[in-house]
């Protein structure tokens, strides 16, 4: 199995990074990553001027995927995810939903102790690990790690977690990809601007669908399939991701557009990932007996 | 217990509605519903011109609820929802989030049968009965009962259900409480535009909360409390959504507003309700147990 240490990261996912590591299609990874401030925050006392912000969500890669191809749709499915025993909040002025009433910079540290994180003595709430960062290098300019889009990047989105599937568009030779910044545990919507953020490390297998295209990632789980579209805003991120799920099923379901936009209406569910990245990220989402029912293949099945 | 026969309807939600029906503070009342076409549609056959548009979301009502006071609670606990043998959905140019790619409007019939509502050969939707329109006489102009508001209104939420227990504003003495527009099945967004529409019977009890005031409809499960906003974007709806919830907890939690919006960045979600009214639905949702970890009472408990 590969290992790529956390030593290896980028805080921009770009088509000039040099590959960390190079790996096959088919392949399966362990890979380390810090948390979204690096690792620099370790008490509550941590004011914000003691943190370099310019070290802030650090993607592990990026890992070269031979044989990838613009064009070509990166699968990654995540195996395992091992957080850490120790988790970061912070709120503050300007961050998040509630930035316009904070007057200070806050720090809260949360233990992980028997599967739940320990917010407080009356709280323990129970944990989601998940992936906040998690792209390949985009088509055109590099994008900060800090910001969601078609490659991916800062989705915070909880369903990319063990056991799910994502698809990335693949814009350039190798894919490019990179993660980072796990959480413990958070929310729809990360209203506060951040999870409960920890370093982990995160098994992956790659693997390269050749002969079919996307333009934003969708993730597979038991559930079903969900495209997740990050933009300005949450209405055009929600409208658009409905658009590219039905432009998918389409293709395959034997349904006229109305028939299946009304069956989209009915089954399909519009979700949040997040609303403050400061792109949104939004999901549609469509449940797998739906799917199965009119014998939708996901890409790369056969 | 009273009856409201569905001939007794608004199309408009407005404070100068003359009451269908009055009732006192903890009385339960079974409301018959036309469907949101007043029933007009019968057969996939029927043309955008044969119906006639001025005709449709009809909610049964206005309930003059004895004892409510502007600045009152109204608590509207849903006991039962019983949903006809027959459904319909529509498609058409403009109509919902795929309106721009519809050449033609559409009529489909879907029967209700053995619990679940079919779709077609290939598929039958397991159903969530639930209400699309329900709400009180607004706080200023009246508002038609297609749009949702801070009064209500067409909000098509899939939580509007048995069970649930709906917290509306109260702006006007009595209250006013309509409703209508039930749907056999939708998903969040009603991406369409129309869920699987269907007339019904719902079977509800109403009670005044005193002392206590709210600026959104908020709604309890047994799942725990979300607050329903409706604004022009998704985006103002899930921030004022998210404040709101803020705001209530705070007052009883004992935490600092950091403490709790990063609680509420790690255990609650932001959630759509519908993206298409045109007016936009969000959702927050806080989960039972931890408003439970600290005590926090829903409006009107002791
Ligand atoms: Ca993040
Ligand atoms: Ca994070
Ligand atoms: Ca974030
Ligand atoms: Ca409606
Ligand atoms: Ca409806």
């Amino acid at each position: 199995m590969k290992h790529l240490a956390r030593e290896n990261f980028v805080y921009t996912m770009d088509q000039s990074n040099n590959p960390a590591i190079r790996v096959k299609s088919g392949d399966q990874i362990v890979v380390d990553t810090y948390d979204c401030f690096e690792n620099q925050i370790t008490s509550e006392k941590t004011n914000f001027d003691s943190i370099d912000w310019n070290r802030v969500n650090p993607a592990t890669g990026p890992i070269f995927v031979e044989d990838a191809e613009k064009g070509d749709i990166l699968k990654v499915r995540i195996d395992d995810i091992e957080i850490g025993e120790r988790g970061v909040m912070v709120t503050g002025p300007g961050l998040g939903v509630m930035g316009h009433r904070m007057e200070n910079f806050n720090v809260k540290m949360i233990p992980v102790q028997d599967g739940k994180a320990v917010f407080d003595k009356k709280l323990s709430i129970p944990l989601n690990p998940m992936i906040g960062v998690i792209g390949v290098a985009p088509e055109n300019e590099g994008i900060s790690c800090g910001t969601p889009g078609a490659h991916g990047g800062n989705m915070d989105t909880k369903e990319v977690t063990t056991g799910a599937t994502l698809y990335f568009p693949v814009f350039h030779e190798g894919a490019l990809l990179s993660l980072g910044d796990l959480h413990a545990a958070m929310g729809d919507g990360e209203v506060s601007v951040s999870g409960i953020e920890i370093p982990a490390t995160v098994k992956i297998t790659v693997e390269v669908v050749k002969g079919q295209s996307i333009s934003y990632p969708f993730l597979e789980n038991e559930a079903g399939l969900t495209a997740l579209v990050s933009k300005e805003t949450l209405d055009e991120a929600a409208d658009t991701a409905v658009e590219l799920m039905i432009d998918f099923i389409h293709e395959q379901a034997g349904l006229t557009l109305s028939e299946l936009t009304m069956l989209m209406s009915a089954t399909g569910q519009v979700q949040v990932g997040q609303i403050v990245d400061p792109l949104k990220t939004a999901k549609f989402h469509v449940p797998r007996y739906v799917l199965e029912a009119y014998g939708v293949k996901v890409f790369g099945e056969s």
